[in-house]
């Protein structure tokens, strides 16, 4: 059996961890903040002082961290997992990075004769919790079936959806498609609320037509309670539609629908909504229709 | 069984009236156009010179028109159904019109003791065809329980909503649902085209996760081949949209990404693509994007 190691112990990763242990995988854990391990360490997880230490002791090395820079300093900053991994090895980062983070990432592992596949995940920390993450893997097949039954202990759908750089494209487009799904649900139901409508019956009546969706089925009533328990979070999505905008820029796409979920998700983290989940959307268009809030 | 007349054989109002018929209701039926009512005479129906002959014979009078000034027209025009209706009769509006439309045709109806439900429906010409349309009712609950068998030959779920206009105000909601799913899903799908990603896999691979909806499932391949087939117009959604931005406007609610969805398809009915299916939306992402028309 592959010995795991798992870098970047936050609400997602530390679930996602679990499962690999919980699958028999022989597992080294490292976070920046030590003390997030613990749970793991109980369970029998090995702790490492740094990613270079668990590289050492690790066949397959999984990522999951917030962003580009982290990323990028966790593998090739000091005492990051390229100083210690060993040749053959693989690195699976589940974060959600920009398509160009990833292929520089598995060029600098490529001098190292060490794989790299993109891994980005979908589900929020619900499917973190009960592995039922949707994964989309970017890579080189061989690297992607080595990958894939780390990845089976976390996610449900596994999909294998082109070369390296290409998991991080789908989930742009994941996050693009989201911030129209939520912004529509939330502006039907600021209306229908407004229209002193039964909304939790119209979202069923909806449910079975061309409306459904869902973030209908399972956000809508977050909305019309105003409450928004994570989830995912709106300072997590905002930073993942940074992404898919600039990739659209590169590729000269206009996304008016992405951008002003952007923008209304800036306004949020203003706010300090950033760490609520991103179904607060719904709080703007409320508070712009003078509901309370 | 009552007997039926059903006003206004378009896409919709034919295939609704089909089922009708079909059910073994006795049918009277009457179009602008008569030489639309060819088939379901030629299966046994009776063609009203009139609507106000229409309603005559009929003690369950089906409107299926399109726009709020159609259904003034049929109802208080020159031998209008109101003309002919019969004490203790029951118009089913299934046209989407205003609320305030569908009110103001309650109180002109009652006075003649003639009862009210506005029924608008949702799922497309497919959904009229095979009779799954998703309809909602507004009305006195005995008047929607009365009509509830004759809707329920044409739709699968069938929703009281709330007092009459309540059905309309849900139509209403669903339309501005609608405007941001096929909004997200097409500027996702754009994004992936240009990322030159397989897109088909895109899709299943995103369906299994919080992007998931009937319009991802149903009408990306659309955006993908960038072809349109009904379905249900463009022009029709931008009818919709319209009578719900001026609710939003009366409401005091502001539905910018349904706002935008309107303007586009008026770039789309200007550019002689009203009559193609709403996934056309994508035409406009895709053109913005300069890929191939």
């Amino acid at each position: 059996m592959e010995r795991v190691g798992f870098i970047g112990l936050g609400t997602m990763g530390a679930a996602m961890a679990g499962h690999v242990a919980g699958a028999g995988y022989p597992l080294t854990v490292w976070n920046r903040t030590p003390g997030r391990a613990a749970s793991l360490v109980a369970a029998g997880a090995r702790q490492a002082e740094t990613p270079a230490a668990l590289a050492a002791e690790s066949d397959v090395i999984v990522v999951c961290v917030s962003d580009s820079p982290d990323v990028e300093e966790v593998l090739f900053g000091p005492a990051g997992a390229a100083e210690g991994v060993r040749d053959g090895g693989l690195v699976v980062d589940c974060s959600t990075v920009a398509p160009s983070t990833a292929r520089s990432a598995a060029q600098g592992l490529a001098e190292r004769r060490v794989g790299f596949v993109d891994a980005p995940v979908s589900g929020g920390s619900e499917g973190a919790q009960k592995a039922t993450l949707t994964i989309f893997c970017g890579g080189d097949p061989a690297d992607v079936e080595r990958a894939r039954p780390v990845l089976a202990t976390m996610g449900k759908t596994i999909t294998h959806v082109g070369p390296v750089g290409a998991g991080q494209a789908v989930k742009a487009v994941n996050q693009v498609i989201l911030a129209g799904t939520y912004l529509g649900v939330a502006e039907g139901i600021v209306l229908a609320l407004k229209s002193g409508l039964d909304v939790a019956q119209v979202v069923e009546a909806l449910g079975g037509g061309a409306a459904q969706s869902w973030v209908l089925a399972n956000r809508s009533g977050r909305m019309i309670d105003n409450e928004y328990p994570l989830g995912f979070k709106v300072a997590l999505h905002r930073k993942d539609l940074r992404i898919a905008l600039t990739m659209a820029s590169e590729l000269g796409v206009v996304l008016p629908v992405a951008k002003l979920c952007a923008g209304i998700e800036v306004d949020l983290i203003a706010n300090e909504h950033g760490d609520e989940d991103m179904s607060a959307l719904a709080r703007v268009i409320r508070g712009w229709a003078d509901l309370p809030d």
